[in-house]
């Protein structure tokens, strides 16, 4: 008995044998065919992701899916990759979702997942310190500080913006729950559906899922895997499109791994003072640096209020906790607004156990232990993945944060390898995932944030092994 | 030194009393005017709002703000309200936010509060079910469970569907931050940009907020203040309108405490499966009965999937843990991508508290206890009004939850009473918040869910004192 799924691609796939449809007609979207047939998103996607790999089909960048000219057999795909000069409507949410749902079973390698080894963070002193707060709270504590958050952790944050000599309004920071959420509420904040939105390439998936929930367009600017966003790259898409706001990661890029110099920062702050463009600035792996010192946010440069800075605690102290903020600068009353309108306000409990912690003392030695793990272990992987992967890997050497970027020989599609690597137990994050029109098919994004036991290990080799299969 | 708004209401008053602005003419839109002036929109609101309270301009429904023809003093300007025929874009949220603002001061007596005390609740014991469940957990379940949410609470709630008969899908329920999340969520999920959706008249301005936030247009059906929503109105408004979605709130409706009675749910969610039109459900307030059983759901008796029920335990167990839940039925694979893309997860310590106080019972007492307290200030509340306040004003008599509406003489505006009321340290949450073409404005929702204290008293009779002034 087939699935639902499989049953739709049989009827699709009748459907192009038999000549109904043919070589570069274009498939209904996701949405009209689950209209058409009455089934879920999901259940299309899949079908066409099947159809997809049996050749039959193919996504087009900016598109939809076509039908494909007969290939013979053998011939290999090349994946053109020129940067976009037009914008695209984003619609990765279900190809992330499908790939991130296989993160979530703990019998998984989890080279795919986004966060690191949970291992890796003070959850018993964390649960000491909810402990504590909650204790004897006054009830009045529970509702009185809706949506802005929680005055403890706002002054504990107020004190770290200060210390890195940026200084934030009155309204600023208002928590979160998470980043995911500042971010999102950022972007909202300074947006109108159809709006036109500057993102780096590749750039971090939630970034194009956000800009699909909001029914915006991605324009992508070329980003250097060491350097990250190039300000003249920047400058040239500010005049040819007419962007409503950047979203950019400027410190340990996801999934590049990128670190753009302070001379880079001060260019782009100076740019947007001068178009008046606002940027979000996603500073999640900011306290992630294996060297001496933080890089100063792009906030630290702004004069204008035009950076919305977000950052969380759930990659540097508190997975879990979803305990997130943004500065928004000028637009923090707009930000405010959104957050209560789409959640009221961030949970208490979590709130107060970070409050306490901060307080308590000892984040900076947290951080410390923690950088070095990181640094040691992406060292670590690193040298695995040189020795296990086929000749012509390149993979990136990030100054912070835990993820490798791989770019593959040109036989490796890595969304093939995702499958066949989950086959074995093991996830990864496939280049696909970080570009709104499909780039980066030789691409892998790895976490090398999870200890190195003989499990990472045999994975690293696993995968080395199956690209170096050939085409 | 006057502030920013009264400069620029004292210029648009200005450019009025010259003529150079004339009666019947537009002002621009808060957003374009942010634009021209480059203010923030609470401060266009603010001078909008100040020239509206001199008599200078007026909001008109579904239009905006337009310069009034003169008015010979003394004439009472008497408010009409017939039920909008068209749909109605939303623009609530500035006011809604103002009032709100007010509730937030502890000095303040919080009769406009959508919150009942937050001493009814067990914090102490939550508090001490969060230590428990924290201590020692596996590092891994703080990010093993993202987005559906912690397996423990998902099985309780899922019991306590089942209990009431009501069987949900294996997605279902989705854990968000509160039901203001869900509800969000829920939206998104079955309305694009321009959608028109059906809510109840007057409504849960967090609805009205929500339907602005998503660029959707609203469209009010008359709603009784005991039995709620009427079948044939809700008929009659999908046949002369492409209606997306409805957001109804049988049970105990905020503001006006009505009870849907069974025969009307049943003909309601009949008439929504003949039309294919998807229904939230609100039931925050569903464990508030004042009688002998718990009012059924619509989803209940939902056989089709187009119920998405949302909840959660902020009104009836847990404020400010921020936990709430979607059972979204056949919505739920997009309800639960949706959660992914905007907040990720849920806060694990504030599901795992409640997870734990579910496992360890006592829930049941605990909200006999809170249902007998509530009835019994609201009785209580709703005599003192009877007393205090001027011939002429109706109360309502709900069967449930904690809020009383007011209907008073013509010659009160409830606006300009909220205004007066702040002024002596009581806050009130004004009819016009409850609808998205300011009606109701001699209605006054007032939150009967605070102990009967001298200071909630004197407060009822300063209130009625003021609405008694006459006009």
């Amino acid at each position: 008995m087939s699935t639902l799924y499989e049953q739709l691609a049989e009827a699709i796939e009748t459907r192009i044998r038999a000549g109904l449809l043919l070589p570069g007609e274009r498939l209904p979207s996701v949405r009209q065919a689950c209209h058409n047939v009455q089934v879920s998103p999901a259940t299309v996607f899949q079908a066409y992701y099947l159809l997809e790999s049996r050749g039959l089909i193919e996504a087009r960048p900016r598109s939809g899916y076509y039908v494909r000219k007969p290939v013979r057999k053998g011939q290999v795909q090349v994946q053109t990759a020129p940067v976009s000069a037009t914008t695209t409507e984003v619609a990765i949410s279900e190809l992330v979702f499908e790939v991130l749902g296989t993160t979530r079973d703990t019998d998984v390698v989890p080279l795919g997942s986004a966060f690191p080894s949970p291992a890796l963070f003070p959850l018993d002193r964390l649960a000491r310190c909810g402990a504590l707060a909650m204790r004897h709270l006054a009830p009045q504590a529970m509702t009185a500080e809706l949506t802005i958050g929680n005055t403890r952790l706002r002054d504990a944050l107020r004190a770290r913006y200060s210390r890195h000599g940026i200084a934030v309004n009155a309204d600023d920071p208002i928590i979160t729950n998470g980043a995911m959420e500042a971010l999102n509420l950022c972007l909202q904040a300074v947006t109108q559906p159809g709006d036109v939105v500057a993102v780096e390439s590749p750039t971090f998936y939630a970034a194009l899922q956000a800009l699909e929930r909001l029914h915006l367009r991605a324009v992508e600017v070329p980003t250097d895997p060491d350097l990250g966003v190039d300000p003249d790259g920047l400058a040239a898409v500010l005049r040819s499109h007419r962007v409503a706001a950047c979203w950019l990661m400027p410190s340990f890029q996801n999934p590049l791994g990128a670190l753009m110099p302070t001379a880079r920062r001060q260019a782009i702050v100076r740019l947007l003072a001068r178009s008046g463009v606002p940027l979000i600035e996603d500073d999640v792996y900011g306290e992630l640096y294996h060297g001496a010192t933080r890089p100063l946010p792009l906030k630290a440069f702004d004069q204008d209020g035009l950076v919305l800075h977000c950052s969380s605690f759930s990659k540097c102290l508190a997975p879990g906790y979803r305990v997130g903020w943004a500065a928004a600068g000028r637009y923090a009353p707009v930000v405010q607004r959104l957050k209560m309108m789409s959640s009221l306000a961030t949970a208490v409990p979590s709130q107060l156990a970070l409050a306490e912690f901060l307080e308590q003392g000892g984040l900076e030695r947290h951080l410390r232990q923690l950088r070095m793990a990181l640094a040691s272990n992406l060292g670590r992987v690193r040298n695995q993945v040189l020795k296990y992967f086929p000749a012509g890997t390149r993979v990136s050497q990030p100054q912070g944060g835990y993820f490798l970027w791989l770019q593959l020989p040109d036989h490796v599609d890595t969304l093939a390898l995702h499958r066949q690597a989950l086959d074995q137990g093991i996830s990864t994050a496939p280049g696909v995932l970080f570009s709104a029109d499909r780039r980066f098919r030789h691409a892998l994004r790895l976490n090398a944030g999870h200890p190195d036991d003989a499990r990472v290990v045999n994975a690293i080799r696993t995968l080395g092994e199956l690209c170096g299969r050939g085409p």
